[in-house]
């Protein structure tokens, strides 16, 4: 077995179909540029987990140009905050080409930073409190989104400084109207130096992904911008990085994107991965031909429109129970069972599902409004949540309180505070760790509530399950070999895999029957049983010599009898009628409890 | 118990803060909007299942004005496809207010549909052969957005139609320019009359929750909109639909929105909801003051932002396990138990989970071409994926195809027609309803290659496990006491609650316990274990005379050997030692298959 993933595949076949495009011509207006081979056609897609798909001359290396404009805007955001960047350039789609000289006159500021009057005036934002240090941050900034230094194509460099004559031109016109500061040939040096650094389409792939990332380089981990600012730099992308084609570009694509005259082509797709494309011949409005071809194939094949895909809240609600559709795992005596059948249905719970968002949340906690009319308890089994953002949690804890001072009772099932919900800050006696230690909170409250003082539990020998049937004789027989034990709560009675050479009946508290299981977030005690008094355990011992299966925990102080095997077999041999009755109360109880495993297995299979 | 949801809650206190905001002044261009009383204030959250919350003078009449122009877009597209569309009207932002007489002259057409002079547009592509008929359409397109006919507010409409001097000089500007092509008085007509509809709030937030909900009125279930011109229409409104402040507005709410000048605000969270706010005050730019900053709340409070929440790809693994690490419920022989702990490597498992979209089924098809390298069966569970988009239905097909040509084998478990994943067409032995079905076939597969001839495995009556332990006279005794019956396959042997006098043993062939269990997408049978010949079932007739705890099941031609309670209860009078050994077999046999559950608990908890 073995092949490349479906996405390298595509794109293969992708390079050789843009290939074929002859429109366009590599950018004559820097000299350097017009030296390009048209024939270059490189293409990668750079994965938020660090996979990097690739095809064609995607190794080649091209200057980075006006893509490196959406970079360092981030880093004027996170050196300078919002307030102080929006006041020195906006945020409008202009409708103009790139070169344009019109500025914003009401506001005072270049329309938008992906425009070049735009770029130059971030690029006075660079931090540093000289030149050298400003050429170092810059240097820095792209390599950390790269995640390798880019070298500096210095022909590029100086043949734009050389003849960028119109960009002057805008940076004299801004500097005579306030909207830069510093020399303009300072700023013009830093603005050349930054479009001239030199990148493969890999490289650009990269950073495009450590902006789909959130600011995390997905090779390197390390962070080349603050989360906060990701989603401006998106945003602005998306309004103005195609320059006078970006409203077509948002309505044929749909994605955040840059484009620069050398002929690359990054745009994002946020949460997921980057698509760069390099190919120098461009058209008139000074995006790649085939770049601007391919994108649209990769967004039209794979669905990659920002609103071509959209959650779907409707699906939170996985399923819905009452108490008397769903019990715990605690064995209850007839009289708390008759309880809980009458009073099962104030007990409500909801299986929630999938990521929880705005929409979602609102249609769960909507929901949830109108159990929680019917019952006492509402139980919140958050075990099939993947992803709650801040809103969210926001909102279920503040439901939680007014249930709170309603005097109703929100409950919520797995929710551990290492998993996607996080630490809530609830109180006590509301959070529990499975499904059924909540089920078991409300059932012990409901029937604490009618049955205040609990019921005296504590069977005569005579009433244990296990001598079902036994006689008189027979019953004081088995007393006088059975030892009385004494565990604390926590203890361990019995260890999974362990020898046994006994098996026991509890006479009063509560056991259960557990085992660890590992799940994504780490071991976790899975509960299969609670044991009650004149219930049996290590019953294989009798039966078949096998080691135990489960760990049998005290979950409160617990007395039991030990019967030896040994002493058990030497008396059927003048009385089997003890063995039998024994074997098919074993054999009885064992049925039982696989009844309820299988019941067990029928919830979670939904 | 009872209450509101949160999100109702929220937004009656963000009514009274946005109270008191005094900024801006009705619109006093059209005479009849100056009148509105400048303290109104309605608030309205429409979601795609058809809840509602509201606040303030939600249920206050005003005029839609050019709101209406993103459903009238919608329309256009519907009725003449994109390109028809995109030659009479551009998508690209204009930069210029919502008045401006600016045009496209490059292309011959106005920016874009939001503008006055694109809806002007827009509206001559309105169907209908007169003028009549035009109108007629016009009011059931609005109709089925809000679920309800919208009054014609007269007043407004004559207004309009005696004051809209600027309109008429973009027209006629249009005319001459070979924009439109109709008398400009009578598409003016139909403009003037698409901005009079009254709406309220609560109106408003439908419509929107329609585009939300993929043209689909979410309150009365009639399609207002094809699905595939939804995407169309909310671009646009993020990239235009806010005039010269789209590009603020997409930076700082992030939500397609379309403004108008009696006061409303419309603002679409994709596949959640919509949002209506409706105060008259309007800004320099034409738009509420009250609502844009209600919007802001909004959208910062539930990070509504397009770009401050994405999808996570990372997630889509749950966890992966080997044929040594999970097996079939199907009973297996020694022989084959070892071939299988063996060969267990060679089957491999992945659990998958959540959404599959572009970035999570790179991830995954990608992890799967790994394990493909060192596996021969790998089986994709799909049980938990709660979504799946037209590129990830196709990119699996694709993989499942390429993974056959190089003569490995793709599985899917839970792969349902009637599920998330569709009918991905893929061939016989490929899917599977259930991972026990799934890695059965894998395992058979893989013993039929390293046994080709399979294994006889009919036991002596001596060998049967429930007669272990018994000697050759008590063997005898309980064979005279046997019936034989054969079944064929798919009969059922035994049903759940079925009272029993007998027990069995299979002698060939296998049995499955299951039972139905009601799923999400319905009832589906769940498959406890399978058991093999030398094993039995229907115990607890002979333990305590319980009725059946599960169905039994034919899974091909079985034979099997029927025990009478009454008979083996008169047999044990005389000899004992046959009961004992009978119920100890039994009971062992008991907690082998209660180990089997737990063992299926815990897989299914991880």
């Amino acid at each position: 077995m073995g092949m490349d993933g479906p996405i390298g595949d595509f794109l293969k076949t992708l390079h050789a179909e843009i290939g074929a495009i002859t429109d366009g011509a590599p950018a004559s207006y820097i000299p350097e540029l017009a030296k390009a081979d048209p024939n270059l056609c490189g293409i990668a897609v750079a994965t938020v987990d660090g996979a990097v798909h690739v095809a064609g001359d995607w190794d080649h290396p091209f200057t980075i140009q006006s893509i490196s404009k959406a970079f360092v805007y981030g880093h004027a955001l996170e050196v300078h905050g919002r307030e102080r960047v929006l006041r020195q350039v906006g945020v409008e789609p202009s409708g103009d080409s790139f070169n344009s000289i019109a500025l914003d006159t009401v506001n005072k500021r270049p329309f938008n930073p992906m425009v070049n009057s735009g770029a130059i005036a971030t690029a006075e934002l660079i931090a540093g409190t000289d030149a050298g240090e400003r050429q170092a941050n810059l240097a820095t900034l792209l390599a950390r989104f790269a995640g390798r230094p880019l070298p500096l194509d210095e022909a590029t460099y100086l043949s734009e400084k050389a003849t960028g004559h119109r960009n002057r031109a805008i940076a004299w016109m801004m500097l005579s109207a306030g909207m830069i500061e510093r020399d303009p040939e300072d700023v013009l040096d830093l603005y050349f130096r930054q479009c001239s650094y030199n990148v493969t389409a890999r490289d650009l792939a990269i950073m495009g992904a450590t902006l789909a990332n959130d600011g995390v380089n997905p090779i390197t981990g390390d962070r080349a911008l603050d989360a906060e600012y990701c989603p401006d730099v998106l945003t602005v992308m998306l309004s103005c990085g195609m320059y006078n084609y970006a409203g077509q570009w948002a309505y044929e694509v749909g994605l955040p994107a840059k484009s620069g005259v050398s002929g690359g082509i990054l745009a994002v797709i946020p949460g997921q991965a980057a698509i760069a494309i390099f190919s120098p011949p461009i058209d008139a409005n000074g995006n790649s031909a085939r770049a601007l071809a391919a994108c649209k194939r990769i967004a039209e094949r794979f669905g990659l429109h920002l609103f071509r895909t959209h959650p779907d809240p409707r699906g939170v609600i996985r399923y819905e129970l009452d108490g008397r559709q769903v019990r715990s795992k605690r064995t209850r005596s007839l009289r708390e069972l008759e309880i809980l059948f009458r009073a099962g249905p104030r007990i409500r719970l909801i299986a929630v599902q999938d990521a929880l968002y705005f929409g979602s949340t609102d249609r769960l906690l909507r929901r949830a409004a109108e159990l929680a009319e019917q019952a006492d308890y509402l139980i919140l089994d958050m075990r099939r949540v993947s992803r709650a953002d801040a809103a969210s949690r926001a909102l279920l804890a503040q439901f939680h309180a007014r249930m709170q001072a309603a005097g109703d009772r929100l409950i919520f099932a797995n929710l551990d505070a290492d998993g996607p919900l996080g630490d809530l800050g609830l109180g006590a006696g509301t959070i529990f760790e499975s499904r059924d230690r909540a089920l078991e909170y409300c059932e012990d409250r409901l029937i604490a509530e009618i049955l205040p003082g609990g019921e005296v539990c504590e069977p005569r020998f005579a009433d244990f399950e296990l001598f079902r049937g036994l006689d008189t004789a027979d019953l004081a027989r088995l007393e006088a070999i059975a030892a009385r034990l004494s565990f604390a709560a926590g203890a361990t009675i019995a260890r999974e895999g362990a020898e046994g050479d006994r098996f026991f009946v509890l006479v009063s508290g509560h056991a259960s029957v557990s085992a660890e299981v590992a799940t994504p977030t780490g071991l976790k005690t899975v509960r299969f049983s609670v044991l009650g008094a004149g219930q049996s355990f290590g019953e294989r011992a009798l039966i078949d010599g096998g080691p135990r299966t489960a760990d049998v925990i005290a979950d409160g102080p617990v007395e039991l009898l030990a019967f030896r095997v040994a002493d058990v077999e030497a008396l059927a041999a003048g009385h089997p009628a003890i063995l039998i009755r024994l074997l098919a109360n074993m054999a009885g109880e064992l049925s039982e409890r696989l009844q309820v495993a299988n019941a067990e297995i029928r919830a979670l299979e939904r």
